[in-house]
């Protein structure tokens, strides 16, 4: 990592920025109908790293573009990101009371409110994401497409179909599967984060390609990651429910792979990521930093 | 009514290619995962009237447009509407167990499947928006926001929301809000599939105009019947339970204004609705139809 690169001033810096856009794109609570609106709000501004919007600016000036114009589409990402989890959370899925520390939707809205807070911010991803004029190699058409492939049910909602069998059966999860699982749920939208990042910054097909490929072997490393966390850490520093995945009888790496094969297999996608980066030179530095950053979590 | 115009044939020939389009966009059951790809069919496939989607040939035909062009947009409200249905019918919300006759997407399913069958079909929507190359006068991002609009807090979730809230205490829902609720949860995608269908035909301002008024009017008759219906028939005719709405307290159009000045109001909105497509002359012969036909459901 290059060691002048300051990567805490540049998550500053940037998940400001994504704050204030996140801030102008979701209607006020004063917007009727109000509780939906305050749902909306609950969730998104609930804590979030804004991990997803941050890749999507830090991709785009990897390929020399300006973070104004991949603005509307970090929103967009996260808009997805968090309809997510507010469904994901939902009774008759996850039913978790506790996401970054705070009550879910649903707890304090409740199941109706939560769940239409959820397919409401669905829908104002998808008008951030045409708001984007497009650039001289991407389409706004593409943009969108990007964006509503990779929310559909071959990536993002297939791997929660996916994940619910898998809770339902876990002995019948192989290695593959769970691969498969946590490139649909995890993988996809961060590589397609970056990818928007890119195409907001008319990237070349070589540059678009080392961000798919540091998307998934990220990604990837995320949810290892994630794994071993829940695993070893307390809900208090996890700010969610911990040993939810052990407790629910879950297939995941670790009770795949072990503990010490999860751990070289998340440093092993790291460096891989790291590889992916050469192409950028110097302007892969925050993208650089953040897989470092991502390893380095606590465990 | 032009007396020449043959609606049945009409609706057989444009209801086909809509089922055909659908049937060409919605991944096949041997997509993996394949009970989201099975839910997503059952509901897509339980016998809709397919409403939206002719509206929105009827309005590329009105203005010279052609059925291919608007297919796309025809299929994507369609998702949008299927989504809409699927949620409403969760145990969270409406908690209806039969929709169009059949087993509603939960019962079949079970909760988490029909959730995020919902979720799918809304990504789907936004996939086929953004296929859409646009026109002279309407972007691709025009287009998608269009849509992604109609789709959001402000239209048909926010009716969602309100007509939640309508349910929990029915005394303090006005004319004024209940023709809002009626707006936001039904007419507002009746004239967003219209306008869909005219921006593909690249439709004059004027043009999208008449559409909207159009579907403003024909979309607030449709609820008004739909109410009056509830509260006249039987489950076996509507398809769906009926009566619902009175057991549930609901404030509909004849419990507010009573039944004769529904059937007046209903009949008012027709005429307004066929007086707006007198720009259209000849071409608009479909649309007329419409508007008579779905007056004309038996009350």
């Amino acid at each position: 990592m290059s060691p002048e690169f300051d990567l805490s001033s540049y998550l500053a810096t940037h998940t400001k920025l994504v704050e204030q856009a996140l801030n102008q794109a979701l209607p006020t609570t004063r917007t009727q109908p109000s509780v939906l609106h305050e749902a909306m709000r609950h969730s998104m501004f609930a804590g979030g790293k804004r991990l997803r919007p941050i890749l999507a600016l830090a991709a785009a000036a990897a390929c020399d573009g300006d973070t104004k114009s991949a603005l509307p589409l970090a929103a967009a990402v996260e808009c997805v990101h968090t309809f997510s989890l507010i469904h994901d959370d939902l009774p008759c899925m996850d039913d978790d009371d506790l996401r970054r520390g705070v009550p879910t939707c649903h707890v304090v809205y409740g199941e109706a409110n939560a769940l239409l807070a959820g397919d409401a911010l669905v829908a104002l991803a998808f008008e951030l994401a045409a708001s984007h004029p497009g650039t001289a190699n991407y389409t706004t058409g593409t943009i969108v497409s990007e964006l509503a492939h990779t929310s559909g049910s071959r990536w993002l909602i297939g791997g929660q179909v996916l994940d619910l069998q898998a809770e339902g059966d876990p002995s019948k999860v192989n290695a593959a599967m769970l691969r498969k699982i946590h490139m649909s749920k995890t993988a996809a939208l961060l590589t397609c984060s970056l990818r928007l990042g890119g195409m907001s910054a008319n990237a070349s097909p070589l540059q678009l390609d080392a961000l798919t490929e540091f998307g998934h072997a990220t990604g990837l490393a995320f949810q290892i990651i994630d794994d071993i966390l829940d695993a070893t850490q307390s809900s208090d520093k996890l700010g969610k429910t911990a040993g939810k995945d052990a407790a629910a009888g879950k297939a995941t790496y670790p009770a795949i792979h072990g503990m010490e094969k999860s751990k070289k297999e998340a440093l092993r996608l790291t460096r891989r990521a790291l590889d992916s980066l050469v192409i950028f030179k110097g302007k892969g530095a925050p993208l650089e930093a953040i897989a470092h950053y991502l390893l380095d979590r606590e465990f």
